[in-house]
């Protein structure tokens, strides 16, 4: 099976465990959740976890609290990053704080983040929790500390990002979701430690992937088929492999340039325009673009211990998803 | 032992505690949570913890990480609450998000419940995590959702709150956390279903007159001895057992006259101090005084069914503490 049929295959039992989990009373905290799980996404995470789970040989009944509560988890924490990073629209409609106003949705992100530990503790296996709950509170932490990395550059307003120090925020950020999502699928299968941990390796590689490519598809997607907006990033003044690599490799006067144009508060589209051509110009994209497709190369290569042959190549079938996608 | 005598034998092992589950590193996300801690508060929830512990015949070492996750999970609520209400104080220091920005607070107030439930996989004894962890997670639940209807009160501008509506609001907010401290208490000591079940509807007894005696001392304190500014709850326009009283019980005129003060955007110190005087007038304050002082005492009652008499004797003296402090 490849990715894409997989990822339909697994839709329905996803989708439905998520909503199993929202509580219908209060209306007025958790009506609003309901709604914004129903928006969609792409689910990838949910079917890291099960798609490991079965590529070593375990039930899907073990790993489906694991797959549904890191959803779910990823899904509070776009609720509050749009706060934080005061975004107006999230798949395709209004942010919760710009329906519901900053008290009401910083709360119902809470609420959200309490469902997610109210699934683990009562539908994993008790066996399970300790083992299952360290794996996912690591990675609940990483993330934090990825975001709040990420917001002191823009409180301090700091351009001087090194590529070390981009990949410890996007490591938390974005790669620690999902290389527990394939740990905890291991885990969850009774996967032994090497299995476990190789599995974890694979996923942090193909989420630090997913996070760089997101990145290239921001400044380059086909804009027919992009859902956001080409040069959003730009625009927001964000750090990324793209704009670290633009400002490290450029003469002096170029470096200034990108730097005063990026810090800018109000943007023209000519000022996003410009930074999008430095960053062909100087190579910047094409440098993010082969550092993910080199990820995701050892990340594959890396599911040698992977016992069958048919879960390593659905595993590798995800991996190519994720930066072969173009929105 | 009494209860100032218990409390304050108790504070240096939850101190140390809660500052052994803050990690160091990176600085911008954990640092200020470090100083948050550290400016103190009643810890008036580890303490019932590990009383009821006690009284149960239990272990400290079984009660400690429940006692601190709880008050740790409290001290997230305040980061966030104070966001929400817009609050610029917080034990005598500014809030965190007036330090640092509503992002970069929201974050923090997250990285704060996660070092919560780090703390409960790791250090809860495994065999305990799952039921422990159940209690917590109920109370969690219970906690937003009091939250989330009291903003919606807000929200709506809503002053036609009933007596059932607010003891739900509190009886989520503030309530289900100090019952589930006193639940945990005899759970970590292994006691009985019937035992936890008493513990626990004492806790919340105490717990909804903590709140209700709270409303009380912001109108009526020596303002020599309180730390906030009498009154502030007027201020605030908040819906407490006083105001639901006074908008209840007096003739249309004050009703209406009540309703357009707290509705008010700005309130003058003459306004603040008319509701007062209406409250007190119209026996609000007494109304809501006497409301917590039965709420003690059935709770004080109902501890019956616990085993030793010291034990009984310390849950009850801390029960009178709650209602007795002037601050």
């Amino acid at each position: 099976m490849n990715a894409d049929e997989y990822i339909r295959s697994r839709m329905g039992v996803i989708e439905k465990e998520m909503y199993a989990n929202i509580p219908a009373e209060p209306k007025e905290v958790y009506g609003m959740l309901g709604e914004f799980i129903s928006r969609g996404g792409k689910r990838i995470r949910p079917v890291l976890v099960l798609a490991s789970c079965s590529a070593c040989g375990g039930k899907e009944e073990s790993a489906l609290p694991f797959a549904v509560a890191i959803e779910l988890f990823h899904n509070f924490t776009l609720i509050h990053d749009d706060i934080e990073d005061a975004s107006p629209m999230r798949r395709g409609k209004p942010t919760i704080h710009t329906q519901y106003g900053i008290p009401i949705a910083i709360n119902s992100g809470d609420a959200l983040y309490s469902i997610v530990w109210n699934a683990l503790v009562r539908k994993v296996e008790p066996q399970k929790l300790r083992g299952g709950g360290i794996i996912m509170i690591d990675a609940f932490r990483r993330v934090a500390e990825g975001q709040g990395i990420e917001l002191n550059w823009y409180r301090e307003n700091r351009f001087d990002v090194g590529e070390k120090e981009y990949l410890r925020m996007a490591g938390g950020k974005t790669a620690a979701l999902i290389g527990a999502s394939c740990e905890l699928g291991a885990y969850s299968a009774g996967a032994g430690k090497e299995e476990q941990a190789a599995l974890k390796g694979f996923g942090e590689k193909i989420g630090l992937a997913f996070q760089i490519k997101d990145d290239v598809l921001n400044l380059t997607a086909d804009p027919a088929k992009y859902r956001k907006k080409i040069g959003e990033d730009i625009d927001e003044g964000k750090r990324s492999l793209i704009t670290i690599h633009l400002i490290a490799n450029t003469p002096e006067s170029v470096r200034k340039k990108v730097v005063a144009l990026l810090g800018k508060k109000k943007k023209s589209a000519k000022d996003i325009g410009d930074a999008i051509a430095l960053a062909k110009e100087y190579g910047s994209i094409k440098y993010a673009s082969d550092y993910a497709e080199r990820l995701v190369r050892e990340a594959k290569a890396s599911l040698g211990a992977l016992g069958k042959a048919e879960g390593r190549e659905l595993m590798q079938s995800l991996g190519d998803y994720i930066v072969e996608r173009e929105r």
